[in-house]
Parts: C-alpha cells; structure tokens; sequence
C-alpha cells in the first residue's frame, strides 16, 4: 500500500506517469466515470480548506466513487481527546481512502503509520501540499511542454509558502532549471530549502526583491498570497500584504508566453484585469486540480486505467 | 446558460413550465431519478440553512446526482479573504450547477457574472428567495386550481420578509388578485414593494392590523415568522413575535378552503393544533419545495424531460 | 413503521435477527452494494460525533443509498428556534430514514412521534446509544460465540456512560450473565440501573473498585472513558480520568480470551502497547459498528435480505 504525504514520495517516472494519468482523464472524463464505483473517499479536514476539500469530493464523485468526513475539527473526535492514529485505524473500517488536511506538520505521516488504507496529505501546517505540488507541475508542462530548463520566478511570501517549498523540491529533480526567489526581506525562502534542496542539487538561484526588474528574465511566474493565518502580528501582516501585486501594466514587461501561477486563493495580490490575460494560468490549475486528484486516487487505489491497461504505480514497491 | 436570481428572471411562461414539471415529477418521481446521473450540485452555504440545503441536496440526489459544498462560511474560502467571484469561477471546475445562499444582498448575482455554471440564489440577505416563491406558487394553485383572482392575507413581519416580497412580486404577474397585509406598524411592508411592484401593477391591497377582521375575506393565508436575526434589539423582538399567532380558534372565522402557508421553521406564530387542521398547507409547501428544485435543476442543466420529451428553458434565450 | 430508540424496542429474537444479518454481510458485502438504491439518509446530529455519524454515512453508502445532513446544532434549525417535532416532519419530505444524534435525552423519541420516516437514536445525551449495544453485543458473541452464562466487567465511568446502561439492559435479557462494576466511588452505576434492570431481572453483580483484582475473574472486560463533556468540574474531572488505566502487564492477570471491549474514542484509558494484544477488540467493535448500522437500516427500510430471501424486522408488528 502506498500513501503520498509529501511529493518526494513519487519517483520522478511515478510523478510523470501521474501526470500523464491526468492529462488523459483530462481529454476524456467520461471513460473514467465508474473506475471508483463502491469506492468511498474520507475527508478528513481538521482545519477548513473549502476550495482542497471540494477538489478531491468532485474527483472522487467524477470517479463514480462517494465522499464522506468532515470540514473543521470541531466536528472531528478530535474535541474528545482522540489521536490522529485512532481516527485513522477508525476510518480505514470506513473508506477506501483517505484525504486528510491537518494545522499539524507530520500529522498525516503519523496517520499512515496507522492507517490500513492509503492516506493523501491534503496539506500539513506549513510542511507539505503535494497534490498541489502536482496541479503546479501538470500546469507548468501543458503551458511551457517541459518541466526541464526553465527560468521560474515565485514572488510573495517565500518563508510560509509551503506551496513554493515543494514545488521547488521537485523542480530540483528536472535538470537546468534556474529559480528567482522575489520577496521581502521578512519572508525570504527558510533555510533548510537553500541548504537541504537547493545547494546539494546544484540548483541555480537568486533571491531578489523587485518584481520588476525579474519579470522580463522568467519563463514562469508563481505569485502566492501573503497568508494572514501564518503570522502572529496584524500590523506586519497588513504592511508586507501589499508588496507585491501583479497587474496589466506589470505583465507588459514579461515574456507573452509567461504563464502566471498561483496556488488560489488570492486576495489582491493579483489584480482582477490579469484575470483575462491568456498568460494568467490558476484558473487553470484548479481544473487541473480536480484531475490530478482523480488520477491520485486512481493511482493509489490500484484501480486499472480503461486507456491503457494498466495501472500507475507499482503499489508493492514501497 | 441561465441562472435564477430573482423569481423575475423567469417569464410567467417559464414559471408555469417549472410547475408543471414539479407536478409532474410528484406524481412518478421513479421517472426522474437517472436524469441527472453523473451531474454535480455544489451547495454553497455562506449562512447555515438546513430546511433549504437539505432540500437542494435531497433533489439532486433524487434525480441520480451527487452533491458537495459547504455549509456556513466558517467552511469556506471567504475566511481568507477569496470573493465570491472567484469561488464562483473556482467551483465552475468542480460541479455542473450551484445553489448559493449568502447573508449579504447581490453575492449570488456577483457570483453568476463570472460562474461558467449555473446559479441558483437560494436566498441573498433580505433580497430575494426564488426557489421559495416557486414553492408558494405552486402549493396555491394546488390548493385553489388558480393563481389570479384571489385573495390573499399576508401576516407577520412583513418588513423583512423577503419571502412575502417575492411572492408578492410575482402574483402581481397574474390578473386580478388582491392582497391584504396584516402586521403591527414597526412591520409594514417596505416602501419598494409599494412604489416599485404594487403601485405600478395597479394591483389592489390594503394594510391592515387585526388577523380577526382580516381572515373571512381570505381565499390563502400567508403566515410568516417574525425573525430574531433581523432585529438589533432583542427587547424589540419579544414585543413584536407574538403579535399573531394563528391557532384552531381563529382558524374558525376562515374559509374551510383557505389554505395557511408559511415558509417554515416556525416557532410560535402558528400553533400545533392548527397542523391537523386539513387547511395547513406548510408541510406541503416542505414536499413541494423538493419536486420544485429538481425541476429547477433540470430545467437550468437543459436536461430533457422523459415525460414530455422537451427541456423546461430556452436555455439560450437569456 | 418501525424505530430504534433504545435498545429494548428489539425483542430478543428481533435483536438476534439483526446481529445475524450483521454477520452475513460481513461475510459477504458485496451482496448488499445496491439493496438501497435511490434510498436516503439524513443524519441529523445536533452535537458532533464524527465516528457514529462516518459510520451511518459509509454504511448507508455501502448499501449503494445516498447521504445527507448536519454535523453539529450550529448548522441546524434549531438555532432559529424549530422544534425537533417539526424537523422530523419537514426531513420526512427528504429522505428516508434518520440517524439522529442530541444533547437532549428524549430528543429522538419525541421526533419520532412526528416523523413519516423510521428514526433511529444515535445517541440522545445520557440516556441511550442502542446502534452501540448492538454492536458490543455482535462483538461479545464473535468473541465469545455466547451472550449468556459470562462475567462480564464495566470499568471507568458508570455512572454517565450510556454505553455500559444500554449493554447491561441488554445482557440481562440473557441468562446467567454475572457483572462486575469497577469504578471510583464517585462514578458508580446510578440507581435506576440497580432498581429498575438489575435487581427486577435478579441479575448477579458486584461493585468493586479494584481493576487488578476482578480482571481474573472476567470472561468479558468493557472499558470506558471518563467523559469531559459530562462533569462541570475540570478539576473532579482531572483526578477522576486516571485511575483506571489498562496496559499489558494488568493485561497479565487476565484469562487469554477475555475481549477488551471499548466504545471509542479513547484518551488514555487503553495504552498503546494493548493495541498488539489479540484480546484487543476495541477496532473489531468499529468494523461491526458499519455492519450493524447496514443491517439496521436494511431492517427498518423493510429490506429483502437478498441472502435469505426475507425482511428482518416485522415492520408491522409495533
């Protein structure tokens, strides 16, 4: 059996082959309809994430299988005293599979220990988001045809944004890709990612502070949202909130074919006249959602692809 | 693609369509419940309101959907700060239709703008109820065989409820109807329906004080609940709430043809004698609003009707 | 129109029938994946419990119906002040069943005076729990392959825990059962257990307050938590949780088929270090938990076993 409860959990021919999973489902939905038929997908959100937890409800119900669980930890059991391993040995008498987003770093890796049945991070504090890490990959390869050789730049809050971290991380595993990190200097990237990724890869990168002056040099832009959730100070929050907000008239000076990311969602940090710009990319990326979570879970239920045969991943080989 | 935002958005053509789609429904709902397989409805909660979500939820279900969404705004992106736009164009990519109820007046015609799917409003602040209208409406023709030439007492909060302003709108479409409206002077209707629905329909109404004179000239009796949440002042509450309160005693002064509706929940305003009393017409109005939202639903998702071979709306004429 | 509010609306072969029907499923659920088909649940819990209410949900999936509901009071009508009676009624128009869980003993009763649909208690305050009775009574006979002629053990909180009420009613409807009730003094069993079950049924019991002691004596141990949610006083609550805690050296003293039954959540009442032991039943009970409820909602549907060919309840006995 096999979980995903950080991105590096997939070999790069895994991640691929995912993405590729998701790329057919993309094309046509409707062979996959009833690939999860009797399945049932546990949603178990201890903290709200309505855009994560309706992304993984529809691709379980677009799969013909069916939802059940909970939206905060106020309806959780977790009020009573019980830890995340009990809820999970419980659930696994439940579901088929579950989807678990926890305010605790290591919380879903704790569960699968537990768990008899395979286990999605659907986001752990600020530690790991991997299908999001996915949705990022799978967008960027449709926009730019390759996830190799490319010049990225991530703008905004560098130091919270679990988001950035892992994508990052997997970026590192394709060759010649170059990063600019683009923030202020309060939310710089964390150290363990220049020490533990992006110095033992080799990576190239630099950490800058104007938007303006990176944009021209980049083939991909990920914006993120300064997350007021994640600072213990309002007053620091609602000065660095501001720093950095892409419009029309920023984008003049980047490249036509830069796609422009974000992990949603955003506050102001993208101004609405980008939204019609062919570059802006995250509405794509929330479709893209719902289809990297249909294949994940296609995937780690072992469940046979009607295109091809076969299935994704070689569940006894971890 | 058609949304419903106000009962105003359907022709009286459209309305009679809907209902008699609902009617037939009621009578062989084992024909309808493959209709929407594979179908999505998102429940978009930003204030809890079970009787309405559940009902959504219950129609979607019966008709072979599949249903997910969240349940007050605790659960949802607003806490971060996404606007209703966004959410809207976000969920676009999870689910085929919507049903959005939001405390804030316009969020759910806000949200239409920019949804790639259908919306229904199901209820906006103080503004607009449409699927409730289409309940009331169809729960008096089943009582009366008609919707012009009647006599029609509304009582209670007739201020704020905006139940009694949308149905009210719509039976001025129909000729010849004449509306009493029953309530303590703080709770008179407000000045729009007046100057915008009444005065302009020349439709025929009086405002009055006493549900005792009022009641033998009444063909339906509208009864409303005085509602906590739309009151500042609590003391002020309590005064008012008990005004009217309809029991068998009362009844006995009205037609024994008069049906009583009310939106439901109720807390005192009706008495529990009355339930058995063969002119309660509120728990039809509950069985009703099931069969009017899966007609709803098939008629914005064009889905053809088996019966009549045809779909409901001009999808396209809007 | 049958429904369960406390265990003992089942007769002893009515409740036989159902633990039977229970094993059979185990054995073999995928006979039972579409008995319900196009059939609801509404789970109406006015307080959180997510185990009972995943359970109801999966189950009910299970049988290939469909979910709908509310998992706390604060997304319910009761906040605007509708009474249980009238959201039976008005859920009655929706579903067709009900699992109901809330703070209020008699909750469930009452709405099942005013509901069209079978209503089962999923728990109401203190008084009963009787889907959780039934699932220590399949647990107890899995193990024992008896319900009668055993000492049976209750520890920890007897005088607010349901669960050990229920059971015990239950279990003296069979012959022979001896019970020991090991608790503080201040948590014992209440009086109405001794003088309207216990003694009217001449059952042999004892009060004890030794774990260590009694565990030799035991062919059946029920462990419970001592519940936060039922003192008013942190600190009675704090001294009280403690003093019954079952690892495996106590384990020791014990028979080498004596079951450790206990109704989750757990706290800490059961170390980790039981979990390994073969005696450990306490996530056999959750798996049965799913079984019984399918055969629960089968029964009070009137569903045709598709096994034996018959229903299991006479629906139209009560």
């Amino acid at each position: 059996m096999r979980h995903l409860i950080t991105p590096m959990d997939l070999s790069v021919e895994e991640t691929m082959n995912i993405l590729d999973l998701a790329e057919r489902i993309s094309i046509g939905p409707q062979l996959y309809k009833h690939v999860a038929d009797g399945r049932q997908l546990a949603t178990l959100f201890y903290e709200p994430s309505t855009r994560t937890r309706l992304s993984f409800e529809s691709a379980m119900l677009s799969l013909g299988g069916q939802t059940l669980g909970f939206s905060s930890a106020a309806q959780s059991s977790a009020s009573k005293g019980e830890t995340v391993a009990d809820t999970a040995r419980v659930v696994s008498c439940y579901a088929d599979i579950i989807a678990m987003r926890h305010p605790k770093e290591g919380a879903p890796l704790q569960a699968s220990i537990y768990s008899r049945i395979p286990i999605i991070n659907a986001g752990d504090g600020g530690h790991a988001h991997p299908t999001q890490t996915l949705i990022d990959m799978m967008t960027i390869r449709q926009r730019k045809g390759k996830l190799n050789n490319l010049t990225i730049g991530f703008c905004g809050d560098l130091k919270f944004g679990r988001t950035v971290h892992s994508l990052v991380s997997s970026l590192t595993r394709f060759s010649d890709n170059k990063f600019y990190f683009i923030s202020p200097e309060e939310l710089r990237i964390p150290d363990y990612l220049r020490d533990d990724v992006l110095n033992p890869s080799n990576s190239t990168y630099e950490e800058v502070s104007s938007l303006e002056d990176t944009l021209p040099k980049l083939d991909v832009l990920y914006m993120t949202r300064v997350q007021k959730e994640r600072f213990f100070n309002e007053e620091e929050y609602l000065r660095l909130k501001d720093v950095y907000i892409l419009d029309e008239e920023k984008l003049k000076l980047a490249d036509k074919d830069m796609p422009v990311l974000h992990p949603l969602p955003r506050v102001d940090e993208i101004s609405l006249d980008v939204d019609d710009d062919p570059r802006a990319a995250y509405f794509d990326q929330v479709q893209n959602g719902k289809y990297i979570r249909m294949a994940l879970i296609m995937a780690l239920l072992g469940i046979t692809d009607p295109v091809t045969g076969r299935t994704v991943l070689d569940t006894h080989s971890l």
